[in-house]
């Protein structure tokens, strides 16, 4: 059912679930598995809590690289495991928006377009499968700052661009997840 | 189709049309049916739109009894109603985080994960069926607020946890129920 | 697979993909197509926006008719056209409370009820096939701003009328169309 060399998307709303169902979709396959942590360290309560997720994903037989930008090259260079999850795209467009910001650059859709379609084409590279977990953030009221609605834009077309290029795409809710795109086989 | 003292879960955006939904459920079951009402009484217009509501609700057959936190309690003394609907959730677990507030109790993700067990080991016994009703609240903009974010954290773990016991989970939009658990006899 | 004269509702999230999903549908039917346009004119960039919007969609064939508040006089107008395409029903409802706003007049959701229902039997009378689309804004936290409490529930609401008066629902996440009405004929 599940075919090599995947690429998979899954989203859903935050504690929806979407990440537990990621690491046991990953750990199904089975095989040597490479956990890509977008998540900046903003504090040492983060960077505490983050120590504690590496751990317990070591006992699932996880490695875990952390990487806030560059995902693209990680996964380039990750080519020796069976599936590497990328954890999440949520806060990956976050760092860019952030880092952009930083170093006053333009940040819009097109240039996180950009961006994703160079992600994607070193996913479908990959050997196996990869897996990318997001976040839907445009189903709530349109927000009052210029910021989050830039963020929500650049997500939703990032969000676009993996979904296209995935063999299977799962929106989870209250930990469910439902496949909306590539259950031809299930049906 | 509907199978006996089966637990549903129907969540959904605001006024997507899930209490609706959730009612018609009900109905369709027969029998004697009990509506549990979590939300709180915050001024005398609320107080008259719930009158109106449990008159309403009496045309259709229904019993209203109005608990704000100890559902489990209600539930558990409800054996003889053969459905019982919990509308909703999302008020619950507000009710129970301004409770927490007010005492100068903790409120996290395990003090609620607790509570939701033991109110899903509560629903397991009901004799007859029990319908729940929640809302999706995770799929916007992180709010700027931190209670707003600890309150999302809170429901999305009730939610998991009553998803997983449940027997059939519906995600309602523009008033059209998607069934994403329990659909097999559905095929 | 497509019916002849049927409604079709088309909702999600911001940035989902939902117009271009429905822009696709629409020249899948084939036929003379009349786009109608909700969006206001808020500024000169929005009014250059708009305009670079009307010559690609010349390109694509379609026309294209702007119309803030009475859409459904337009529709009415609209007989000749195979496809009208409604896009959006979000902005509509936001039109609609704004000028309530300046004219002093109640809105409620009896009111948007009312336009709606009024809007619906002029998509039924079309002889062509009519699609809208509409946003998902419920899934978040409630708002602080009770204009934007309100409006949520406007929407819902007319989101709920239109749906059940269509042949076909869709639910679009990250580009990916789910449709959760009229799927019949796909199984």
């Amino acid at each position: 059912m599940y075919k090599m060399a995947s690429i998979t998307l899954i989203t859903g709303g935050s504690r929806s679930g979407k990440s537990f169902f990621a690491q046991r979709l990953a750990e199904e396959i089975g095989g040597s598995r490479l956990f890509l942590a977008t998540c900046p360290v903003t504090d040492e309560e983060m960077a505490e809590r983050i120590r504690r997720h590496i751990i317990d994903r070591q006992a699932g037989g996880w490695e875990t690289v952390e990487e806030q930008i560059e995902i693209a090259d990680r996964l380039s260079a990750a080519g020796g495991y069976r599936v590497v999850l990328v954890d999440c795209l949520s806060l990956w467009v976050n760092n860019c928006m952030y880092e952009a910001h930083l170093r006053a650059e333009a940040m819009d859709e097109d240039r996180i377009s950009e961006k994703t379609v160079d992600l994607v084409a070193t996913a479908r590279n990959h050997p196996g499968d990869v897996i990318f977990v997001t976040n839907e953030v445009g189903m709530g009221i349109v927000p009052d700052n210029s910021h989050a609605r830039l963020y929500r834009d650049l997500l939703g077309r990032c969000n676009q661009h993996v979904a296209a290029a995935s063999d299977s795409v799962y929106l989870v809710s209250c930990g469910i997840p439902l496949q909306i795109k590539g259950n031809d086989d299930a049906l």
